[in-house]
């Protein structure tokens, strides 16, 4: 067992970034054994059907007792009672890593329950789809994302090394840094937008002025965008932010004043104020395409539209 | 001059959507004449470069002297002006149009300056991207999208019939309502959207404990996807906000009003009402997809993640 492979990896939880693991842990060959668990007994059915691994248990601790990996992808507010069930079954040495979309809390959640024999190795692969479920998975999920460890004081770092070429392995690039900053950074480029686009979505829904209908209809306007992201898991969400109150909370704080100074000046018709907004968000967008996060192709016009581009643009 | 085609148009502005109506209605035979008039001269060298008419003006006057349809496709803000300068030069029985996401301004702005024997029949195409200027338009932009027909009280019943089989040539769904409601629906499918991804972006930039190198590398986690409408045309949005005042601040009260309420159930570890809410938006996503104004596809994983699928997805 050297570098990135790991003999036996038992993966607790078999949603869109479990089933995604699996895949890649199969591409990319560093398993050679992938125990599934989890707790529905028609999604662990599910996963069979799929051969996504090499063996199925409803068991958590029957899944990890021979495991030299153990990777919890259950939504964050299961972590911990998996790492309770887990801890006892745990064999010396094994690392035990995570998927989960806040840092602190899991280790709030689970290090209590884990055995000093085990390598605790948190992480966050920065990645996903407004899809999820076992079926949802597929191996190049990881490909150009980041995927940020946040060890503990007392992980070695030699696991840290270890995780990081995993990681790379499946396509990640990957960053280390306190479990404290993961969740301010997390807060700001993930947990705020989402709460954000949820609330969007429920705000339109409630109006009376404007149905339903056409807000459906009209959404290619802007409005779709937030729906994609507001279709997002809701338990895997709920628990995002129950779990990163004090991120959430910090940088809500912040949007809504800024939020508010605008709407001041959208009712004062300061023109210029909102120009010059408008214009400095313009450069953080193509910071992002530069750092490989996104494409610069035309997105809005999507769909049939941009199928339809080359047979008829310029004729 | 029968049903949809009209002999000689006159394109006021030529960006995203005036050059895409270029591209329509040479694709969809709608035309005997292009008229393309804009006010900088580098814009129309290469509107006539992309060979997007027939006839260059940097007179608005002088391209829609003759003109039996003018379509105003200048920021929102321009568009009294350029009523003022045609007014006098409009052939009677004209039809004037635009293509303004606002419509009461509008109304407000053109009429006064349009004589009596000039057609008026504001328009909205409900279509873009993220692209501006004239190299960025495409014939199938307006496909599957919905233009929205505000007649003022003096449009002719006939007026609006020709201007639908006309926007229905263009490969769109047309709905005719009031300036007044046409302002609202927008304010929550187009207009508060953008103001909001305006809005994070800006304090994304501002935070001191994140980095911006931070931001964007970690933005596919959501912030990414606000950042692209957040990269929209700075000057039309300005007028925009600046010209649908009332509907903005309306429907920004109720947003503001909503997303406090889950700022304040996250503070109470309220897992209940967020979890209602996230279930509850799900379904507006698949009215959305119902409706045909997105795809249903998994789009997060976008660029490489989507392009390495088939090859390596369950190997």
């Amino acid at each position: 067992m050297s570098d990135k492979h790991f003999k036996r990896v038992a993966l607790i939880g078999i949603g869109l970034i479990g089933s995604s693991l699996a895949h890649a842990m199969r591409a990319y060959k560093l398993t050679d054994h992938i125990a599934i668990s989890t707790r529905r007994q028609e999604t662990l059915a599910r996963a069979e059907e799929l051969e996504l691994g090499d063996s199925y248990h409803l068991s958590a601790a029957e899944a990890v007792s021979d495991a030299d990996l153990i990777i919890v992808c259950t939504p964050v507010g299961a972590c911990e009672a998996v790492a309770r069930e887990i801890g006892p079954h745990l064999k010396p040495g094994a690392y035990v890593s995570d998927v989960g979309s806040v840092k602190s809390s899991i280790v709030a959640q689970m290090k209590p329950h884990l055995p000093d024999h085990a390598v605790f190795i948190p992480a966050h692969p920065v990645a996903g789809t407004e899809q999820s479920g076992p079926d949802a998975g597929f191996a190049a999920l990881f490909r150009q994302r980041w995927c940020i460890l946040t060890p503990v004081p007392d992980t070695p770092d030699e696991a840290v090394e270890k995780m990081r070429l995993f990681w790379e392995a499946c396509g990640s690039d990957v960053d280390v840094m306190t479990p404290e900053h993961h969740d301010l950074v997390l807060a700001i480029t993930s947990h705020v937008p989402h709460l954000i686009a949820y609330s969007i979505v429920g705000t339109a829904a409630d109006l009376e002025q404007v149905t339903r209908g056409e807000v459906m209809k009209y959404s290619a306007g802007g409005f779709r965008d937030f729906t994609r992201i507001a279709a997002s898991d809701p338990t895997m969400w709920r628990d995002v932010f129950l779990n990163n109150k004090e991120g959430v909370l910090e940088i809500l704080g912040r949007f809504t004043e800024d939020l508010i100074a605008l709407q001041r000046a959208v009712r004062w018709g300061d023109g210029d104020q909102l120009f010059d907004l408008f214009t400095r968000t313009r450069a953080i967008r193509r910071g992002i395409i530069e750092a490989g996060q996104d494409a610069a192709e035309p997105d809005f016009g999507r769909q049939l539209a941009a199928e339809a581009k080359p047979d008829e643009d310029g004729l």
